[in-house]
């Protein structure tokens, strides 16, 4: 089983994330890390921050000549920005006197869409600095770079993920659409708002620069594939247990997710039953299946076809033309604070999305394979494999991953 | 913290449900589960096993005259179809000559969008009766009634719920159609697919009459309405205490729900951020937000306002029209087993859904309040509320329940 | 991971035990579960309730033919005293005028050494009743029929336990008396005390008469012994994660068990270093253990060698020559409830401690190995024990089961 | 409910210890946690390692102005010998000719006693190297860090620790000799073994003196007793959240302890049950104990008297007096590797079983009150101690901390 937390605020000194559960020598490289926290930079319309936010890494425990130890791999990532902030931030007592003015002014006028308002009544704040520190979108920073250690782990086992953007706003890939495969990351990572479809991207940048023309922020899709999957992950045997409800929650713990789909989703949902599910049939010495309408999990489980979730993200809340709120230390009417800020997060929350999917799946094999070392999982999975009956073998588990 | 587990296949002896935490003092009867229970078979379009499927209940453990007494809660729901299949079914080994044929054949064609052909993989069977028997949508009785219990705890610290049905197939009820409140749940149950507006129950009737002529399966998308809910349940700090990741797997992980959306959930990601989130506004004493389009969750917490969240079911997967698999006895193509079934089951699913949303609350609310009776979560409550600081109130807080 | 919960009162209807995680292909047998509910009230001491106790034994779910399915296994222990309790542990509210004297009085005698007091403050109970309902010792029956379902999943993977008496009150076996084997363990259900060495069960036989004769109850101390455990269960790489840290649990989570002991334990605190540990030396092939002082954990992980733990219980707190307490009716001094009784459980306690150990063993060896068949189990097994380079080769590595 | 995970190897460059679930307003101050991290290494016959290890300690997140935020408190310690390590424990991959020499060398003499072989079998290592370095005690600096933490939440709640020294090998503290309260600390941390007793210290002394000469190592027994708990943590309605079975696991989970007692332990296993419970007898308004042989926990829930729990650690495993073992390069018989060491650890082992006791009594003070911020948590419980009728009052429950 694999256990994370992670910590940080978004103006502290730096973030902090520890996985407990990786077997022991997995490749984990400050690169791959490195890389993914730059593609969570990712995207048309991003603000200025992302742009001089330049994450310092470090690993300090769990991997050892790059490879994991077998005991927890806990990162570190810095803050550029924390001289600015040290007396707003400090863990220690400070002289009040300092504070009061610019960075350190009390937020007494909570922003709609944020956690600001409730975050203060729940931890009894005056202010909603506090709050805004941790819920803050900076917090994926320590996600994705667990995300990569956990997609490193799937690399080892024949995993692959892959993430795409469809839709920005009311902008949307035609359905039917070519799926990108893992080999297609630098192709999407390219574009400007990581979509795969390059007519419909054009009509997305398009739709960012009129937001942003217009004071407004947009929101969208994203999809997550993961290629490679053997069946059999989750299970049909009680309701937590199943993979599609570990993915939902993955998915929907992510900063400003409103919606999970697994599969077709809710299309899915006004076909007729003899139009919405993949039907079988064999293929020379394998069953197949005829379509992917299920995304690759039927029964809670992983059918060891191509695996496809997405999530939708709300517009950034913090938007330029500003929303109605109050100022409670005042009780007068207000408009939100909006500092400076992105037009639209969506290609970076496909990353996010793709790190959540790797975890969730990374601790799904765990759970069935077991072992304490890359060599020992792999070996099970391969005699997992290796042991379905050929009248039972489908695609995936006649060619196991050499 | 609650824990739950539930037991028992779909031909089996009984089902059984225990859960775990709950405080004492809490009223348990008999009477309301099986109200529930009831519930749950409602709907327009059942096939016929719902209706001679009487459940017999009894309390086991953890209750006693009628109130909750903190420790486990075991309930056990008779099948009274039991009879039929001991043989079939029984845990004891027989003699293999009562088998192989009716009931006791070997069920070797996977029905698509089932759980069987991986269940066999992934658990080493030969046939799909030992996956079907615990996949089946009857294993959801057991969680009605746990959730049943939960609404009960939920009900006396004044949070009431409510479930109704927003489309099936393609008919749905109208954007901004008035909601239900929990004291329309007789209207409700006594419309045939549980749908809150009469004009669209009426298309939804021809729907499913017209699935049923074709010999096809409908699908749809339900919500769950919560009343009452104080602010600050669930939480930014981490991904996984948020409201919203705990809510949307409880509800993936129902059978057939392919979709979770949290307020307005995909269509919020098509609006531009100025229209998309609750504006703040002082009314009177309180503070207000200006519409609910997020569902009563910010930052992963309850802002008090009306929760509200989604399910989408895909269409029933055993269709009449029969679907296409392979029969991996013979290795030949076959039909898929499509024995009695349903047309729509979504008026269920908003039974269960509604079970699922009870107890995930419930679990929320023993995190922030903890009490091991009724009277000190209850206090505990107040407490909270009462000690918000009036300019931070909101309407929810201000008028704590009675 | 296998989860479990155990529900029901002494008095109620039924007890109930669910356990998730268990794979599928388990042999799961009435007879072998209802062996060790027998076992349970093994005794030289026991009072008259053990005796006509006959606990009525089904299964409700999880099993078919004999073989686990994958699914939850539920099993239900019946009360066969309930008709005399139906209306004081009624789960539906009764006339009141039908308790109040008798088996339905108030219970305002709190005992000491009990549950009674300290539950009725923390769940704000009038009397002690639904207290003691719970906390009795009747709960551990449903732990130890768990325990058979997880012993016959560990013997399939080549483990057997056995457990034996150490000590009654004062009477012990001698350090280095020769330790029983799995084969032994009918030659121990045949003693009195569960002892294995003959001289000492005398003694503990005269120190059990004489503690009646007195009006006296005793305790003592049982060692669980697992043969054939691989090496590797467990870990060094966090606090939680340690073998010995969860069978500590395990064991003290047993009524009355106040004392934990890993191999040796507390006779180990007082030699020296040189004298303390199990040196280490080649034999033929192998690497061997010149002793087993540790008791077969090192470093939070199992070693390999002879597992071997113990657990200290207080004497039987409802002393017949009664204790002080206070009438929480009246608050006038009182003497406490005694009603029939044994003398020692002891003997008992070994089987509900067998239990525990098999449990945590067998959830230790799922969380290393995976699988969901027994099958996919024990070729994980036997791969990782081939695995292991002959150079590091132990005794039970080098030997894996056949 | 909390969370916590430790990272980082003894020569890494730090330790990482985060904790999840922690109210808001907790007073958390570096100097704090420097002292117990100072405490730590307290106890005469410490080798030389313990003098110049001086800690770098940070606060990453979670603490602002000396308060915490709610979200997780992450801490590390830095290792002020990490350059002369920085290749033998670089994360990244180095040039092999770099290692293979002194500090680089591989170790495959594993030592008895310790995680060194069975970590090799179980991870798939050469060496031993990358198993000492996690299961070194070294870690136990991050959960003295932790239970500084935890330490504070309690002492805003009234409860405070303090613990000492009962045994040094064979040389123990006479039975019914004063217990410390919290104001002794200063005066044990100034003894040189932590004991309490002058003239067992004295004793102690000389033994450590005595195995020091000898070139050998010793154990002994800690004692954890926690002041101020109120009545009713954990629960005997399920026995894994009986308090007794979390403080076991908490203890034994401590590297070299090898076993645990609760009160009087082992001992009150060979009392016959007139002499072994604590009898009740009215004092004025209260209900008192006539005694605390139990410790303070009966039914597996706290009484609310004085918490008392032991923990027995064997001695040092890195004997100077050296260990036999076999080379696993050459399979020929070496004896074991002894660096620098100390003579007797259990002080420090004090130390580190406060920690553990405070995280897990912090634990379950949140399960039973909640709360988001210190003063939610400390107004429930109040509220819980205030509503205790007058009748069934104890000591610690009519005199609530002020």
């Amino acid at each position: 089983m694999l256990r994370w937390l992670t910590a940080g605020e978004s103006h502290g000194p730096e973030l902090i994330a520890v996985i407990e559960g990786l077997p022991a020598g997995v490749p984990v490289a400050l690169d791959d890390i490195r890389a993914d926290l730059a593609r969570r930079k990712l995207g048309y319309g991003r603000g200025a921050r992302m742009k001089f936010e330049q994450d310092e890494l470090n690993i300090s425990g769990g991997v050892r000549h790059g490879l994991s130890l077998g005991s927890p791999v806990a990162l570190r990532i810095g803050n550029s920005e924390w001289p600015k902030w040290k007396d707003v931030m400090s863990a220690e007592p400070i002289d009040e006197s300092k504070l009061g003015r610019g960075r350190g002014a009390a937020l007494t006028r909570p922003r709609p869409g944020h956690a600001d308002l409730v975050g203060m009544q729940k931890y009894d704040f005056d202010e909603a600095r506090p709050v805004l520190e941790r819920a803050s979108a900076r917090e994926t920073a320590a996600r994705v770079a667990l995300g990569a250690v956990a997609r490193s782990f799937l690399s080892e086992l024949g995993i692959r993920l892959v993430s795409h953007t469809l839709s920005i706003g009311p902008v949307r890939v035609p359905e039917g659409s070519t799926l990108p495969t893992p080999d297609d990351v630098d192709t999407l990572d390219a574009d400007p708002l990581r979509c795969f479809d390059e007519a419909t991207s054009a009509l997305m940048v398009a739709e960012v620069d009129d937001a942003h023309k217009e004071g407004d922020t947009l929101g969208g899709v994203v999809e997550v594939l993961a290629y490679g999957v053997p069946p059999g992950l989750g299970s049909y045997v009680h309701g937590d247990r199943r993979l599609d409800a570990q993915l939902s929650a993955a998915l929907m713990g992510i900063q400003a997710i409103k919606g999970v789909e697994v599969g077709d989703g809710f299309l899915t949902t006004t076909r007729r039953g003899s139009a919405a599910h993949d039907e079988l049939f064999v293929d020379g010495e394998e069953i197949q299946r005829a379509s992917d309408k299920a995304g690759g999990i039927e029964g809670g489980m992983s059918t060891g076809t191509l695996l496809r979730v997405r999530a939708g993200m709300k517009p950034i809340a913090t938007v330029p033309h500003s929303l109605r709120t109050v100022d409670v230390a005042t009780g007068e009417a207000a408009v939100a604070h909006h500092q400076r800020s992105d037009v639209c997060a969506v290609p970076a929350a496909g990353v996010v999305a793709e790190a959540m999917v790797a975890l969730t799946l990374a601790n799904a094999m765990l759970e069935k394979f077991g072992g304490d070392s890359i060599g020992e999982t792999r070996r099970n999975l391969r005699g997992y494999l290796d042991a379905i009956p050929s009248r039972l073998a489908t695609g995936s588990t006649s060619r196991p991953f050499s």
